[in-house]
């Protein structure tokens, strides 16, 4: 205990170690969080990303929360976890996995209080563990539950990044292709470069490259005109928060993608682990949506490309409305419509 | 005579003067074309772009090949301008405006084979100052009758830029929304990006945004979500070529733009001068759809966004079958479906 290392996320006994996602591919650098407010930022500027990723992150982060007031007396302790769970939940507002994870470690403290403050800090740790061990677990189980929708011969359109670095590891829509390429599938993958942060091209590309799986990378704007050849038979993507009734808050463009999909005759999937299902928001109406700033529009890197001043809207999220999607793949099998029942039964 | 200049565009009797549309909006550059294997490079590598501007470089190419040879025998000179056609055509192949002014300034050349080679050459410049000069008009008048579809307040999705900076001024696209705005009618654009060469938002937001109308630049990827919260009434784009039955070729993702537009019930119009119609070409299937380098997308400037050796699939262009388009708006009128018919009548 007190170590775990995965691809995108190292705990070593005192701080979280995290892969720069911003940086990838071109460069491999490491950020070091050693406060609970070290780990609000890794999350707010995207260090970390990917729903499941921000969840196990923010479940280190309460951990090294607890950490900082170790010596201090119980009502000052509680206290501070207080104002450590609500600083890390104003990371990111779309993603209901940070929320998810955050309760669970809250959990762990309220059934603790009477222990001494080591074995309640012990306690943290073995949860923040269990929680990033279980994601990858899941994630396997979620792989094989998917698997079977994917024929060999297939080509996969996915968007966004979906895969190891978007949880502790393996992936979600990336794992379902890993588990169906470790079960003899030939699969083609169309990886859309997902404007404006490039999490396709930057991250999917990388990663699949990495695992030996064929992919093509193209522009978002292109996922049409792919499909309209005749290039894909399935799509793939992830999920940040999944309401009650299936409608789907993902990477801004999934909207798009899925009336493509149906216009097209192409199933259309979604792969989650329950974690990222909301019961308590009935529909997408009720996801918010967070709109970042207009900079990553405006600018990739340091290179100017529109012109200065120019108004932007960029929303980091749009809703897919469940009646565009075919299935959503968890860890409990394939969920179909209608959702509300078959989603609540998961539950159960 | 012997001089012309718009935005896009200088002719300075021996030579052609191109703003470098690579560089927009960053640097206003210019390139000099002295002969016409510099009009070809710069159609190529895209100095220039847009169907009408490239058609009008075209021209001007042509003539800059008559006067390379014009202390040649008849015969050397007849041969390189055979040579010269051919070369000018193989710049790109999509838009058919190139192949129309080619045609028209051959056109013209065998109308006068009798004349002396000064009279000839003369006639030539004659001819492509017309084209240049027509060019304007005609996209005044498309702007006119473009300008009846838009109404007061309405929210205008555009894609890639049919402005100024595609012809040799105005605009097709733009231009009706310059037409609109001149009728006093209140307009909000948005402009998609229109990755991988980001002519939306390098040069139409620039265009707008220089023309006092107002203009939200997003990702190609936002269309359906900004048409999804009801901001879009209208979607106008250019055309590189219409073939006889409707079918158009325009850039990359405007396919998709149109399934998105006709899911929300929103009308959607190509604008373009009948030049850009080939009748000869009876539907989509027969547009020959030119791909570019996969460093248009891997990179930006010198900036490297996705892994090295990624494979990329870069189609420059794409079909949007006759059915999904609400109307063609030329300086005829707006062809309505069935466009086999309606658009034959306009060449009448």
């Amino acid at each position: 205990m007190g170590k775990f290392k995965s691809i995108t996320l190292e705990w070593k006994e005192d701080r979280l170690i995290l892969i720069d996602q911003r940086k990838l591919p071109s460069v491999e650098k490491y950020v070091e969080c050693q406060t609970h407010e070290d780990v609000y930022h890794a999350i707010r500027d995207m260090v970390i990303r990917g729903a499941p990723a921000i969840g196990a992150s923010a479940a280190f982060g309460y951990l090294l929360g607890a950490k900082e007031v170790l010596a201090s007396s119980k009502e000052v302790f509680f206290d501070h976890m207080d104002l450590v769970k609500r600083r890390l939940s104003e990371s990111r507002p779309t993603a209901v996995n940070l929320f998810w994870a955050l309760n669970r470690m809250e959990k762990t403290l309220n059934t603790l209080r009477e222990l001494d403050r080591k074995r309640l800090v012990e306690s943290l740790e073995s949860e923040a563990l269990a929680i990033a061990e279980e994601d990858i677990e899941i994630n396997m189980t979620i792989g094989k539950n998917g698997a079977t929708v994917v024929r060999d011969g297939d080509g996969i359109l996915t968007h966004c990044n979906a895969g190891a670095l978007a949880t502790v590891d393996y992936g979600t829509a990336l794992g379902v292709m890993r588990a169906a390429v470790e079960q003899g599938k030939k699969i083609s993958v169309y990886a859309d470069e997902t404007r404006p942060y490039l999490q396709g091209a930057r991250l999917t590309a990388w990663e699949l490259m990495k695992s030996g799986i064929d992919v093509t990378l193209i522009c978002d704007n292109m996922a049409g005109w792919v499909m309209k050849k005749g290039l894909v038979d399935l799509v793939l993507v992830g999920a940040d928060r999944i309401a009650a009734n299936g409608d789907t808050a993902n990477k801004i463009g999934t909207y798009s993608v899925a009336i493509l999909a149906q216009k097209h005759g192409i199933p259309f999937y979604i792969v989650a682990p329950l974690s990222t299902v909301d019961l308590l928001t009935e529909s997408g109406d009720g996801i918010p949506i967070e709109e970042r700033s207009h900079l990553e529009i405006t600018k990739i890197g340091d290179y100017q490309i529109a012109p200065e001043g120019v108004k932007c809207f960029n929303p980091a999220f749009d809703i897919t409305p469940s009646s565009l999607i075919t299935g959503i793949i968890t860890e409990k099998g394939i969920a179909r419509a209608p959702y509300d029942v078959s989603l609540k039964k998961m539950f159960e």
